[in-house]
Order: C-alpha cells, then structure tokens, then sequence
C-alpha cells in the first residue's frame, strides 16, 4: 500500500522521468511471460500467489548475468594474476601450465583440462588471506578493461538482468546468485553490480584456515574441501546455503538444469524458469552447443520445451545487452 | 523514524501493557552493557556508529540459546532415532555402539568418542532425503519432552537470548547462528524458536546428493564432505556463508573462542561480545570446567577479561530463564 502511494506520488512528481521496470527488454513473450509470473505471484486474489516468506529466486552468474566469452571473467582474472605473481615465483619457471600462460597459449591451458583449472587456481586462489585474495580482485577489476567492450568487468552486468533483479526485489522476492564462479571472487563484486549482498551469492569454494595474528586474526584461502558448485552440486548448494526451495530459477547452460529443475519441482509453488540464448554474435556472443569456453546449451533448450520455461532470445528479446551509463565505450563501437 | 511513531502511538494506546525489551534481564551489568553498546552502534551522530549494511551478528546455539545438558537436544534425538530405527535394521543387532544406544547405557556411547558419534549421525542423519529428515525432526520435536523441564524442546529457547535476538533485530541487526549443531536439524525449528530463518543458520553440515525421480528432484543426505562446525571452523563458516565480519558474537564456550576472536578483531567496527556462563543448577544447569557433555568454558573465560567482553552469570543476571507461557511444566516444579 505504502509504495503504491509512494509510487502515485513520484508519478505526479516527476512524470514520465521514472524509468519503466524492464525497460531494456523488448515488448516480447519473454517481459510478458516475467510480468506475468510476477503479477501472479505478488497478488493475494490469485491462487498463484506466493507468500512473501516463500519468494526465493535464484539465477545463474556466468553468462546469465554477465558474458562467459572468450573466457569467464575469474579465468581471465587468474591467467592475469599468473602473469602478474611469476616475477615472483622463480620456481615457476618450469612449469609448463605456467609457461603456456606466459606465452598467452590459451589452447595449452585448455588442453590441461580441469586439472590444469585446478591449479591455477591453487597458484592464484590459495595460500593467501581473504583480505588479500579481495584486494587482488578489487585492483584486477579497477585497472582491467574486457578487450572487446572496452570498459571493466564491473560494468558488463546485463542490464536486463540487472533490471530484472530489481524488479523481483521491488516485489518482494530474495535474490540470490548460484554460480559456478568462486564465491570469493563474485562477492567482491556482487553488491555493486547486481545489488546482492555476499550472503546471497553462492559459488564454488573451498575452505578456509583460520589463525590468530599479532594483531588480529586472519582466514587463509586453502584448496581443502573444494566444492564445485555447478550442474547436480547447485541444487545441493542452495539447500545448504539458502535453505529454501526456490520458486523461480534463471540460467543459460546445461550446468544450471539440475537447479532449474529443482525449483520446477518445488511443491509449493507456480514455479518460473528461464533460460538466456545467446544470439547476439554482434552485441555479445552467440553460441549453444559449442560454446567459446563455458556454457554449453543443449538439454536446456529441450527441457525448456517440455516444461514451458521461457527461453530469452538475446538479439530479439533484449533492447540493450549492456548499459550505456555503464560502458559508454559501447555506444562508439 | 515510523518505527518511533508507531512506538509512540502503541505506548499511548497500550499504555504499560507494552514488553520492555529484555525483561528477563535483571538490571545488572550484563544488560547495561548490551543497551549501552546497542545505543553507540545505533547512533548515527557517535563515533561507535555501526551503518546498517554492517551489523550483522552471530550466535553459537546449543548453550548459548538453549540448554545443551545433559546432552545435546541433537545428540537425544539421534539416540532416540536409534531406539525408532532398530526394528527396522536386524543388521545393527550385533554392533556394540547399537546396542549400546538400545541398553541406554550413555557411559559407553560416550566412550565411543567422535568414531561413535559420526556413526550415530550416519545412522540417522544420512542415507535420506532432506524431506524425509525434516519429517522425522518434526516428529520428534512435536512427540518428546525433555525429562527434566517437561516440555517440548522447542520451547526450551532462553527467553532472555530470545528477548535479546528481537532487541538486537528491531535495531536493525541481522542475527545469524554459528553453530556445531547440525545445520539442517537447526533450520527445521529456527524460524519458530528464534524468529531467525534458514538462511542464517549455519551448522555443521555434509554434502547431499541430488537426483531426478518420478515425479520430481531429491536431496539425499550423506556424509561426504562433513564439516564440524566448531572452535576455529566457526570463523571459517562465517566467511563462507555469511561474508561479512561479524559485529557481535556470542556464545558460551571455548567451542566460541574462535568465533568470538575473529569478530572481536574486525577493524571496522566498535564490537560487543558475551559469554553465557551456566551458574544456575537450580534453575538450569552450572558448569564451566567440566561439562555435563559439551560446552567446556576455561579459557574463554580468561580471554574475556582480556577484551573485556560480558560474561553473563545466569543465576544473577537472568530474571527467567525459560518462559513460563512456552512452558507452562516449569512454573509447577
């Protein structure tokens, strides 16, 4: 009642200044089919309606929120940091994981698999404090611009996403992140970007070691217990971390199926599953069976069919891909 | 500023009929400690200003927010399932801990030691769904009574811990449980006892393992990855699950040393810490150095005088320590 009045009033104030919810969406199925859900959901006549304290959402990060192409972003982050660290470490200079990412060798990287994942993540996400691992992140992200779009990571949120995000929380829904990406790593990030605060934001982890100092205490990052939070593992994560079954899940890869089927199974609920196409090779990217690095789209589309899950169609669905505000870079392409 | 109205119009209207917040609390110098670091964190025009966004604060459970002797709540309904469970598994006939469990002999189960215990767990915490636990919590919960206070234990919450979580929460903190307690037993009466939703109970935990079926999605509980959260976990799962340096900690043993430790050194804010300490054997139980089960407090009581933090001696400082309208059993004993 409060923020109808509250909304009336800024109306008469301000006119026609108030952005539209979902104003970089086109006018298409897919806005109709959110809207809907939502005025469903959120309306107390409706035997749709889901109570306020049920209104859990959970979306996928890596391109679900932002782009996953040519590599994810925390990729990119630990190839840099490897660069960065190795005048360092001159025990590093025969290794031959470390030596292909010197020499930018890209498919060396890759042809080590997830081994090789694994270990640049131990050179670059271990072994540090929290504190630290943060400050690393902080300063990557503030002198660090995507090549293609030219301006920071930070800043290629998708804004209808990001406008998406806050039309849930305007009614009422919790957002939260599941994502394979390290937890660590998006919560530096996550509040600015999408406006979740860290506790919403589940990714993979492993767990820390804390210790007394001299003066203070401190949480080392380590490797132990490491837990990948993708395919199968999401829904095992958001039970553990959110405790709630969710009523609406958004992804964009056959690595967010198993979460997105566990929320249209919720018993309780009209649930609301979406996934993002990415078709936009001139916007962003497009790809679905081979994807450029992470993303693989294939049992998704399927399973979207049978279960009338709204499949976003980037290039027709979406009026902008990124913010202009946000990445003026964007605009002189 | 509403809140205050509300306040006044309330107090108007209601007169005295209104609860002080902490009533159960004598007027000792444990409560005037908690008004008085709840007045400066509060206060936006004092130097001990806490902003919103950073007031968040953790709990340890069993001893700190309901009894934990002369077992854990926890520990009784795994003994209890044992007892519901043998007549369904002829194979336990000839395991000595079982059969243990079955004679009530509680000396052996204990001499056992954590070996004994993880079975226990795996014998009644694993090997089901998470649905299927959150059944048999509930049942439990709503058929058993704690022996000596004769009621529920649910209802068993300290009315002056419960009374202080709402203080803490109407000015605007985030209360969060840190807990060695098993984080999907907790969740089952969280929201309930303490008003505090699944999301901010953290516990300990073991990974699931999702599944398709019939007509839906699964989580079956294991012991894989199972990490106990106490003593310098506690800090660990902080950061993982919450993310955020706490504000105030409290707790009741040397199991919270850690936790309390860690939020104690956050550079960012004026902290509060409070320790439980179990005086009272009339009323509850009085142990430090040697607990009826868990909850061994030696050190940090040595600590606390260091940093100053506020010891609560329950016999003096505690008008109530259950709530007569929970359990009504206790004002007849």
């Amino acid at each position: 009642m409060k923020r109808v009045l509250l909304s009336l009033v800024l109306t008469s104030l301000c006119g026609s200044a108030i952005a539209e919810p979902l104003s970089a969406w086109n006018d298409t199925a897919a806005k109709k089919a959110i809207v809907k859900w939502v005025e469903n959901a959120t309306d107390a006549d409706r035997s749709t309606f889901i109570p306020p304290e049920e209104r859990y959402v959970v979306f996928d990060n890596d391109g679900t929120l932002w782009p996953e192409a040519p590599l994810t972003f925390q990729i990119q982050f630990a190839l840099d940091e490897v660069n960065r660290l190795a005048p360092q470490h001159p025990e590093w200079a025969n290794d031959p994981l470390v030596q292909s990412v010197l020499n930018n060798d890209i498919k060396a990287v890759a042809a080590a698999g997830e081994p090789g994942l694994i270990k640049l993540l131990a050179l670059t996400h271990s072994n540090i404090t929290t504190t630290e691992f943060n400050q690393r992140v902080a300063n990557w992200i503030s002198s660090k611009k995507d090549p293609r779009f030219g301006c920071g990571y930070d800043r290629l949120g998708y804004q209808p996403m990001r406008q998406l995000l806050d039309y849930l929380r305007e009614n009422g829904f919790k957002t939260w992140i599941i994502s394979g990406g390290g937890i660590d790593f998006m919560r530096v990030l996550s509040q600015k970007m999408y406006g979740i605060p860290p506790e919403q934001v589940v990714g993979s982890f492993a767990l820390g070691e804390f210790a007394l100092t001299g003066d203070g205490t401190e949480i080392k990052k380590t490797m132990q217990g490491a837990f990948n939070d993708d395919a199968t593992n999401k829904p095992v994560a958001i039970h553990l971390f959110m405790g709630h079954r969710p009523v609406a899940a958004f992804g964009n890869s056959d690595g967010d199926l198993a979460m997105m089927q566990y929320t249209a199974a919720n018993p309780r609920a009209k649930t609301f599953g979406l996934i993002v196409h990415h078709t936009d090779a001139q916007r962003e990217y497009a790809y679905d069976s081979h994807p450029p690095a992470s993303g693989k789209l294939v049992e998704g589309l399927q399973v979207a069919k049978e279960k009338g899950w709204t499949v976003v169609d980037m290039q027709k669905d979406w009026k902008t891909v990124f913010d202009p505000a946000q990445c003026p870079a964007m605009e002189t392409k």
